[in-house]
């Protein structure tokens, strides 16, 4: 309906997750009226961001260097390695401020349906961590739903014959949730109650 | 809680209208993981809107040339307009094939709330196209709230005396609503715009 570069604006928003047709339109005549200047900075933090962020060597979560912040940090306990889905899963987590091991971020979780397996998440990587006995214990963090049940049960099975010691996070967030969304409060005590498994 | 420009990006998308900070996240880690090519389509997208669109000269609705489509198209009826608070206005009214004539977008409502008075629209521009006597009819086609209601009337009398014939949108139940979940003022203008059938 509308001329050109207009639509093909409200087209590339509308693609976002999240962002319906309707959106779109609003977002698309917010940037019409802004400032120039605000604009430029959300292209440009676009760009920058699928040029410069990669992801860390050693854990998986997002960076800009070789390896990530919590990585390089050489007051987190090396002993200590918590498994999460995504990237967001570590800051959900280093906000409850219960965590100070390191981390490993798996890329996703099994889904037979969306023909996701183990070997398509970063568990290969996750095993040679583990290889050299430094870490003791694994918390499972994977997302409290089906996907990420599996996930853990798969890796309990896979880490317990290796001698180290593995646990999930207790109950206490909701079931069929994401972990993303849990309040602060839930996911530390989730941290707190961990099982073995 | 995140890296430098990852954090940057989700406080430029949170700064959008209707993106929250979860919203805005969700989106960064789409783009992270989406193709660059896509990315950078996005990115394009934005800077060309700023760099290309201006307003029509006569109508003030978006367009990348001097004039708009509709102003530009012969085919259109001279002798009608309608006037629009915005350009999606347009959009909305283009789509339903109703009108055949041409419009002029005010650019906003009169809202002394908001600091917006006629002097900020374009009701000067709108009172120099009504000069030379082409336009026999005006339809006001403001939001049918406080500020575009006032902003009708306010046309309304200005306009009266050129010797234009002044309409304005019927108020009334939205077709495929229900009877009982109309408010009580949509429903009194119901009653009082009835029509004989």
């Amino acid at each position: 309906m509308y001329e050109g570069i207009v639509q093909d604006l409200i087209d590339e928003l509308g693609r976002l997750p999240g962002v319906g047709p309707k959106g779109a339109q609003r977002i698309a005549f917010h940037i019409l009226a802004a400032d120039p200047a605000d604009v430029a900075r959300l292209a440009h933090a676009l760009s920058e961001v699928k040029e410069k962020v990669r992801f860390c060597s050693i854990c998986g979560n997002v960076t800009e260097e070789q390896t990530c912040r919590i990585c390089r940090d050489p007051r987190r306990d090396q002993t200590i390695l918590c498994v999460v889905e995504e990237p967001k899963d570590v800051v959900a987590i280093e906000k409850t401020r219960e965590f100070r091991g390191r981390y490993h971020v798996l890329g996703g979780a099994i889904s037979p349906i969306e023909g996701i397996g183990p070997d398509d998440l970063r568990i290969r990587e996750l095993v040679a961590r583990l290889a050299d006995g430094t870490i003791v214990e694994v918390i499972l963090a994977t997302d409290p739903n089906l996907e990420g049940e599996a996930t853990a049960t798969y890796l309990a099975r896979m880490i317990s014959p290796l001698g180290v010691a593995v646990s999930r996070l207790a109950s206490g967030l909701p079931v069929g949730g994401d972990l993303e969304y849990a309040d602060e409060v839930t996911l530390g005590r989730a941290f707190e109650g961990r099982r073995r498994v």
